[in-house]
């Protein structure tokens, strides 16, 4: 069977020109992923740039963060995106990070999809596939993160592998489905500690109505603009390895 | 010696959204380099990928076409961007590029600041270098085209080679500055093919004062949105030949 | 009984820095409503001013032609906005050209939503009345255009009201929906004619499965993006007014 | 003679979408007026409201503070904007402002540009008489708020009154230029309040070589996006009144 290990991953780099988002100096020491905004949704050329130079100097393993074309609405309204839309966005914000990390001696470890654009590709295969046709053209050893499994077969199709999340911070519905909260709160950080820690080792999470479903997950994401995001990511990783688990950036085992 | 040559770029892609500029697909067959639009002055992914497409369809190389951020003035009004915004909006934008060339089987050829930042860069070293920067943080073996050598010093200390441009269808002020329309006027086509043989074979352009001046100059830039672009690249392209020399796109040799 | 009259209302001033779109100065002589773009989908401070001006020139009454903040969809694309940002979206608007038409010497006479604010805004009362809501906080004295009548009581319930339109150069769905042209085709401008004289006398459209439904529209709609936008619009013109139909602008009569 | 009075004005307004800046709420209860950015270098259609909202429960004036179109470097990077871009720009963010504060209301009581444009408009009279004209369109009794009276010619040529402010938050130049600070940092507030009460009973600001300089301006302009802004101004506002003045929004004397 082999030890426990999960990856923690944060949302990261979403700051804009003169706007401060999140606390990612302090948060980075945390975690093991960090999502950065490729400027659609969130993030600029310059934040960029200083959000990989941080997670490279911690040994944090960087994703493009890529999100719908709506600065106003920070990637979180749903747009009536077509597939060819998702394609396109999505090759070039993960481009553009790239350059960005490479010039700062990194590379590139996985994508994920931001808010609504996030939650159109968890919800549907084609944009889901579209996602993934767009990381194969690039460098199709990205994985790519989603919500679940589901959308799998559309975009293993492309030779891309899927890393589902569990997100230990939100609510979930009985039906797997997250509860998004619009501007994220504070939870309680020992909380958030047990249902991470009951995700790797039980792979399990508590829902909405009092129940519980299976989830199978090798990273769990954090809020970074949480307004105590530093101190429950700090729980967390302690949580985690005094249970024995190990916390690394994410690994795909090639099938 | 040898025989002469020359590269025809064009710049290509500056359509945005549900706006058309250019006729890129009749300008294509004359031309051996496009310059395509990176988004932040005009462009967006989804042309991008079809200027790409089109590009490689017809063996023409492609360059980045890297803009100051204002799509409201067309990257063509003086912004006072510091040379670490020059840097990163350059990285950004090439990577963009870079990713959906790739996607589509093919790979760039050489990196072209647009507008009020190729007047930035031809003018001053500093921001000539920090483009250059940008370039050799992602792929040095990119040359980058400029209104002259005067910046080469800054360029070359970051290990990228610069190639001047000559324009045979803009006016020179006797200084070797170029006299910008605001919108490009349809010129003579016979004319324009006149100064860009003198310019491969006597290396020479003449000057709004009657004068002429030297330039040495690998490749000649034609203006894709004057309103008889397709005529007068097919002007060009044939008078060139008939003069004896090859037309193919930009090959710098390695000092 | 009394003399039949109708307006011609065109989108205009859809052009957006250095990009043109429309004919707005040939199409002007034959309509007498202008839907100004203002900002958000398409138009800018400048072309809003020389619209407004061309407008004026021509006796042309002046709507704002308020959409969604997504100039790279063109306002086409549906995003889920909720009541209270279109409420504020088309106050900023409305007023920006307002304050642009005020200093031309002129003044507003209508609101219209465009692409998928209008198709949201003729379909959800909600957002129908928050656009209400906005006229009303402004000059509750212009009407609101938007496809039926169906959303009369959310509008009029802020004192504000609603003009259907009729669209003689799109095809209608049988359940009377329209059957949206991603990029505007050219019709033939005798079929838009007959069927514009059609619902001024008959008050009635054929649909797209042969049979006809009623509409009772004080204004039709032309596109001034069709590649013969012109002669359309010429054309209907005269049929109208051989038909003897008195065209002109806009005025609800207040019950 | 008479009893000396002072106007305090504070940028506000300035958050953009998710993104907060300011502590407007706390704020507004030591200051008359308030600067409520248009949506080109900060602030969208729901932050303006708010911020209107706040103003008038506070019963504080409210002032358009209109910007260059530079969401991504917050109005402070100069653009090289021709005059009629300046008043097109300057219409459409006070239209658009004064829709949102009558709808709520209130009524706009001035004009300040901001950052970049402010400079420009400081130092050229073309500019600010760009603006003037675009006031001059909307409302005429609007005064402009610029940093010293030298383009009051151009401004008043317009029928538009020019009121200049002083900056006791800011270092001066020994020209009576301002020293920016890129980000605004926290000054000692008792320094600041001693520099504002001298400004109005002594007509006199210090200068960076330790001399000082005359300045005669009926508005005191505090920073809000300072870390201390809310004590700050709390501060100046106690100083004033314990020195005698009346601190009231900007009345403009016709002559």
């Amino acid at each position: 069977v082999g030890f426990p290990t999960v990856d923690i991953n944060v949302d990261m780099g979403e700051s804009y020109g003169r706007w401060r988002l999140g606390d990612d100096a302090n948060v980075m020491p945390w975690i093991t992923s960090a999502n950065i905004a490729c400027g659609f949704h969130a993030g600029d050329p310059g934040n960029m740039r200083a959000s990989a130079r941080l997670a490279i100097e911690h040994g944090v393993a960087i994703g493009a963060h890529v999100g719908l074309p709506d600065l106003l609405g920070f990637g979180r309204r749903r747009i009536d995106v077509t597939t060819d839309e998702v394609r396109d966005y999505a090759a070039y914000q993960i481009g553009a990070l790239q350059a960005i990390v490479a010039s700062e001696g990194g590379r590139l470890a996985h994508v994920k999809p931001h808010g609504a654009l996030y939650a159109l590709c968890s919800a549907s295969r084609e944009h889901a596939g579209a996602i993934a046709a767009a990381i194969a053209g690039i460098d199709a050893s990205l994985p790519l993160l989603l919500l679940s499994r589901r959308p799998a077969p559309a975009v293993e199709a492309h030779g891309v592998q899927l890393a589902a999340e569990a997100f230990p911070d939100l609510e979930y519905d009985p039906g797997g489905g997250l509860v998004i909260e619009p501007v994220k709160q504070a939870w309680d950080p020992d909380r958030v500690a047990r249902r991470a820690v009951r995700v790797v080792l039980d792979r399990r999470i508590d829902t909405s109505d009092g129940d519980d479903i299976e989830v199978d997950a090798p990273t769990l994401c954090l809020h970074g603009d949480a307004p105590n995001a530093v101190e429950t990511a700090r729980t967390v990783r302690q949580a985690l390895e005094n249970a024995g688990v190990t916390v690394t950036a994410l690994r795909m085992s090639r099938t």
